[in-house]
């Protein structure tokens, strides 16, 4: 279980103190943490919850959200949430790099990011934290993330020192280059994230996530192949799904643990 | 308006009548079918129908869900969905391939479409009917088909005589590679299908679908690339949506026109 960690959206409803506690109480070493309820907690007093538990921080979610024409204020706030995750020692920012805009420009909304992530990396690099560029499922490519397929998050990560990729199998198990891509993104992987892919997907979209082996990938294969690129680091556990929302937490981190042990560990 | 095709899903409700009768009330010179309508109806009698309407049948939807370990009765029935296509005097027949089976094996259910396609593509050589691969957005790999690439589908129709692939809009326009793998299609493309993406993802993502120049696709720019290859064939406008189903035929076509006239047309 050492690598296993709780992201706390899978637990959305509770408060940085009670994600924290709960990893304590069911031997998790390492959490990911989202900046909203860090921010309701109050970002130093975070910093020293999960320093006294003895927790690591895998990873902040998210700065990202770049494919305005006029990304100024996006910038800035990626900054900010550079320095957040510097405050709570994690050298992982997941980046949501945001969907296609108005203009319907998705080549130019691709080159935005491409360009805002050149010019943030310098100031990630100067705080010790890598960007985490997220590629996302394309189901999510209007709204939400224009970084479609890990080959598109590898040609940018490999052009700066602080710039990263996130694997979460959600967003790339469909990909008939992923074996590839995969050991493409071995020295650049900063986070590997697991759910399932529910069929049908649900009224939401965004929640058509489940447990692990509760859905359509072959994380067993997956898992592999990843290890296989060396990546050592934490395991993510990221699920959102209205049913786990309003599940009690202790059910869920109990179920979140079990799936762990059962697929993903024997994997790695 | 020469080339554009209504594909008879756009007006759901309608029986083969209604929706031959719909488009000769607006001078559409060109209808894509579906089996079941077409079953309804009676195959002989659909294709007279069409023929003494003056209508070209630019496809027929579909064969396919060839992904199981035990595709045998899924092959009979392509082979008799080759047959209707052939007796519609339509040469596209539009192949929905099938998504993950039980097993979880992506690479397999991918690799028994390739075996069967080329099986098919014998029998569908004789007919004088192509089998046009429809590449799916990845929001569908886990259900309805495992190819989520052009360029899985081009690896496939580059190998055999009668299978081309399906260029919609839907489908690709997410696609990084999307605008290399255009000009690679070009002379495989037995159908390109017209409509747009909806955002958000509405509760059944298979109705998300919306008239062309009501999404976030910029379809000036995706139907300039396809007509830059030489595709000279029917341009169908393929809709699902709840809304659009649920509305008068009449007024549906008559959309269906004035989008095609002032998004779709000026672009060929």
């Amino acid at each position: 279980m050492a690598r296993l960690s709780l992201n706390q959206a899978t637990i959305k409803r509770a408060t940085v103190t009670e994600a924290v506690e709960g990893c304590a109480r069911h031997g998790i070493e390492s959490i990911g943490l989202w900046r909203e309820p860090v921010a309701d907690h109050g970002l130093e007093r975070t910093a020293k919850l999960v320093a006294d538990a003895g927790l690591r921080v895998s990873s902040l979610c998210r700065g990202g959200f770049l494919t305005a024409v006029d990304n100024r204020s996006a910038m800035d706030d990626n900054r900010r949430a550079i320095d957040e995750a510097a405050a709570l020692r994690t050298d992982t920012l997941v980046m949501v790099v945001g969907g296609v805009a108005a203009d319907k420009d998705l080549i130019g909304a691709r080159q935005r990011v491409a360009d805002a992530i050149a010019e943030l990396s310098v100031y990630a690099a100067q705080a010790g934290v890598v960007l985490a560029l997220e590629p996302m499922h394309p189901v999510f490519c209007a709204d939400r993330g224009v970084l479609s397929t890990l080959a598109q998050a590898l040609d940018i990560a490999e052009r700066h020192e602080s710039v990263g990729v996130v694997v979460d199998a959600l967003h790339v198990w469909w990909d008939p280059d992923l074996d590839a891509q995969i050991v493409r993104a071995g020295p650049h992987i900063a986070s590997y994230q697991v759910c399932d892919w529910l069929t049908p997907v649900p009224a939401d979209v965004l929640l058509g996530r489940g447990y692990p082996g509760d859905g359509d990938i072959d994380l067993d294969r997956l898992t592999r192949h990843v290890a296989a690129t060396g990546y050592s680091g934490d395991v993510e556990v990221e699920i959102f799904n209205a049913a786990i929302w309003a599940a009690d937490f202790d059910e869920v981190i109990e179920q979140v643990t079990r799936r762990y042990h059962d697929i993903v560990e024997p994997a790695l």
